[in-house]
Formats: structure tokens, sequence, C-alpha cells
């Protein structure tokens, strides 16, 4: 089944301790779209500018990515230059330019607006809404994410929009932050009470936290003798878990545990290299095989 | 069969942001063997003063850990005192006096001398290094822990040591001071050719990895609501491993997975409040059920 994400399209500039890279291809919704498409067809919506390289439109295509919703404004496009600590987590956001992203009023098109699975990316909570007040009827599963701007700048509207959605897909430092917990159990169970069924936490290198009201779900990160740029980590962790769910049209709480499992494997391969380039080279079977790994990394004999 | 465990025997003040808690049992070789007991019959080598409190041992003998090897020298008890910081896991000593530990010097009573199973808690590896020494044949299974301080001022001695174990338990800051590489899976290869056979990194509440030439296995922290005071997680971890592994006699690859869930176990109920006061109040079938929710808790569903 179809897929719908909206959220950033941007060009980034990523400095980690070993290198740089300058004007790659990034945004919210562009790794998410990247990630589900080895699952499923997705629907993107989002904004560029007229600086926005051919090239980049070209490789969303060769993913199949329904471009219908892709509104090129007058103007530059979102730009994000930050630089990673030692740590390859921490990192400082050294420029950051929204442009055309600043002003952005999502337009989802007829063709999309009867989807069953939606994902809105970080963003505005009031921008967010707007998405699902343009569709036909309430999807089968949203989920979103958030970020600590709108945490604090747009709480209200945040807590509104939370009462929407079936899953949050969170940063750990964003849940504490959401929700004055610590321990991320207790924060994920404070977010249920805020409307999601289901809370996932993201914990970077170390997995996710899936808590919910029927049991909890715990993945490690996979483990990687190197990471080389864990931008976008987050979200083609998201973009594989909608884009499994939407291929299987299946939100059971067991399958959602398979799907936050291919969310690990996809956001493993992410961060092997910069912007998309280990994920263009990889394939479905790829992921799958690393599936099947983190099944054995996991596995508790009886 | 029986454990033998050899480290450290203190009196701990913890200051946590909520409370403080004054002489406290503490010390690695404590932890561990209480540990342990819920699994299998433990020996414990180690020094107190003459201002040890009964109250302390009487426990210790309550759980019927052997304390043949338990030395009273003419002075004071080990003691150290630390505060916790906000997040629970970053910590500042603020007292530490060695007192009749600064000169410990092991003796294995002839009785433990044929142990298959040993532990040596954290201390200098010269110290550790004696106990190896005393025994009559080589253990079935060692395994060891080490710390910064030992890293830094006895690093010569420590990879001899290394040579000699099965095992290393270790801290994920300190797997990167020894080995410096930030990447755990490749800290923990390094590690292997340090000479254990098994690297068993650990990472507090996102519990650990270990590493191995025939696979690795990664395990979650038990999620907690709430964790009253982390001291002694990581030696009762170890203690829950090595106890595991003595009870059934089975040092393989899959039992040793199953003994490191059973090691998250145990410490999950450590940090659920001050000292050994959680563990004094469980049984071995509550790290039974515990158990199997932990195995819930990482299942992915076929």
């Amino acid at each position: 089944m179809s897929l719908l994400v909206v959220g950033s399209i941007g060009i980034d500039t990523v400095e980690t301790p070993q290198t740089r890279r300058e004007n790659q291809l990034g945004g919210s919704a562009v790794y998410f779209a990247f990630a589900a498409s080895f699952y499923t067809r997705v629907q993107l919506v989002g904004v560029i500018g007229k600086d926005f390289p051919s090239v980049h439109r070209t490789l969303l295509e060769s993913r199949e990515i329904d471009l219908q919703g892709l509104e090129v404004a007058d103007g530059k496009t979102f730009r994000w230059v930050g630089r990673y600590h030692e740590n390859m987590i921490d990192r400082d956001t050294l420029e950051v330019d929204l442009n055309v992203f600043g002003s952005f009023d999502p337009k989802v098109p007829p063709a999309f607006r009867a989807t069953p699975y939606l994902f809105l990316a970080n963003g505005a909570p009031q921008v967010q809404r707007k998405v699902l007040d343009q569709l036909e009827a309430r999807p089968k599963f949203v989920a979103m994410d958030t970020m600590d701007l709108w945490i604090e700048t747009a709480r209200a509207d945040l807590k509104e929009l939370l009462k929407r959605v079936d899953a949050l897909v969170i940063n750990d430092s964003e849940a504490r932050m959401l929700t004055g917990r610590h321990e991320l159990l207790r924060a994920g169970l404070d977010i249920l009470d805020l409307g999601p069924k289901t809370a996932i936490v993201k914990k970077g290198e170390h997995g996710a936290l899936v808590v919910s009201r029927h049991g909890h779900f715990a993945v490690p990160g996979f483990p990687l003798e190197e990471v080389v740029d864990p931008t976008g980590a987050g979200d083609t962790f998201a973009g594989g878990i909608c884009g499994y769910l939407a291929q299987t049209g299946d939100v059971s709480a067991d399958n959602l545990r398979r799907a936050v499992a291919h969310g690990a494997v996809v956001a493993s391969y992410t961060v092997q290299d910069f912007s998309l380039e280990a994920l263009k080279r990889i394939q479905r079977s790829d992921l799958d095989a690393r599936f099947e790994m983190l099944l054995d990394l996991v596995r508790i004999p009886k």
C-alpha cells in the first residue's frame, strides 16, 4: 500500500572529525522516502527552490518515489550545515537557511489524499496538521516525528497533533524534553498519555525502545565497525518502519516489531556513508540479509 | 559448580539528585557475589578492616557465600563517596579511602584453589594476576573487569593478564579508552586481539554488546520506570553472567547469551534501590520471571 511522507527536502553540508562533504542531498522527507522505497510505493510532499539540482530529482524518481507533490517555489532550497563531534552523536548546527521551506504550505495532491499510511516528518506541528486536514479520511496508520524546537516553541500545537497520530517517533533527548522524565520507559508511557498508541524512542547507536500499552520492544542498533555520517539515521529508521508496515499492510503489534527491526537495519546502512550514498548501493535483498543478522544478534536461545 | 570472586569490599556513601545514603555495603566483589549467589555457590576472597559491621557479614552468609577467603586486616575498610549527576549515569568520586584494600594481597584458601569459575573483579592487574597464580589449575572459565585507572597506569600488566582470561567485562567508555576505538564493535574486536575470546561491553541503561569470533550478541537494559541508584549495576551484571554459567556448567556461546541476559536482569533489580536493598527483597524466581519478560522484550516474531 502507498505511503505518504511530508517534510523537508534539503541540501546539507556535513563535517565529521574525518572529513567534510558539501551540498549533499538531505532533508527528513528525502531520507525517509528513500528508505521506505525499498519496501513500498512512496508519495512525497515537499518544497524545493529553483536551485535544486536535477540529479537529485532523477535519483528520487529512480526509486519510483511519486513526486506529484513536489512543489518548486521561487527561491532557494533549504540548507543545513552541521558538524559532528568526536563521538559522532552530538552535533552543532553551524548554519541553517530555511529558504523556501520557511514558508512551506503543504498541498497534498488529490491522488495522495486517500493514503492509508502517512508519515509527518519533522516540521512545525501547525504545518504537519495541515496535511492531516487535507486527507479524505483518517489513514490506517499515521506516525510523526518532532524535535526540540517545536517542543519548546509550539508545545500546545504539538499536543493537539499528538492526539491524532498512532505513533510518535522521537529521539531519546527529545522524549525527555517533551515529558520531563529521564527514564525512557517512563517518558514513553507519558507520551502514550498524550495520544499515540505507540512511542518509538530512538537511541542512536543503541537502537530504540518501543513503548505501548500492550508491551514494550527493544531493538539494538546494528553494530558497525565504522560510522561515517549519522545524518539521516533517524529518518531512514522511520522510513524502514513505515515502509515495511505499508508493504505488509499489517499494523499489528507483532508486525510493528518486525517493522522496527527493518528500520534499524536501513538506518545502519545510512550511517555507513554520507547522504544517501550507502543506500544507493544496496537492494532490498541486502536489507533482508542484514535483518536476518539482526535476528541472530538478539537471539536468546531457549 | 562453584564460582570464586576476588575484588573490593567497601562501605559506600552515595548521593543521587534525590537523596543521600551513608555507609552502605558495597564493593565490586560484594555486588558480584550477592548477584551470583542466586545461581550458584560463591566463594569470596577480599579484605575488610576491623570496622566492618557484622551485619554485612551476616548478610553475605545468609546467601551461603563462602567467606573463608575474607581477610580481616588491621585498619579500616575501603570507603567510597560518590555523587551521581542528573542523568544517573555520570558520577563524581567525592572521596576514596583505600584503607586496607590499598595493600590487598589476595590469599586464595586451599579449598578454593580448584575453582572451575573465576571472576577477577575490578582491581590492579598485578593483584588480579596473583589470584590466577595461586590456583591449582587454569579454571574452566575466567572473566575479569577493569577500569580507567588501570588502563592508564598499568596497561602493560593489564595486557599480560588479558592473555589469560576468557572474557573481559568492561564499560563502553573504558573499552574505548583501552582500544582507542569509538565504535563498540570495533573496540570489542580489538579486545579479542588482546587475548579474551569474548568481550562483554557494558552500556549502562542500554544493556551490553557481546563480541566474539563466533558472532555478536546484543542485549538491552531491562527498561525501568525509575532508577534509584546505579551503583553496583555492572558488578551484579557480571555476577549474574558468571553465576548462571557456573550453575549450568556450560560455557558455550549459546549459553553465554542466556547468561548475559540473566546478568541484565539482575542488574535491573540492583538499580531499583540503594546498595543491595532490592536484591535482598527478591528470590531466584523473580529473576526467572523478569528473564521471561526480557525474552518478550527482544522478541522479533518470525
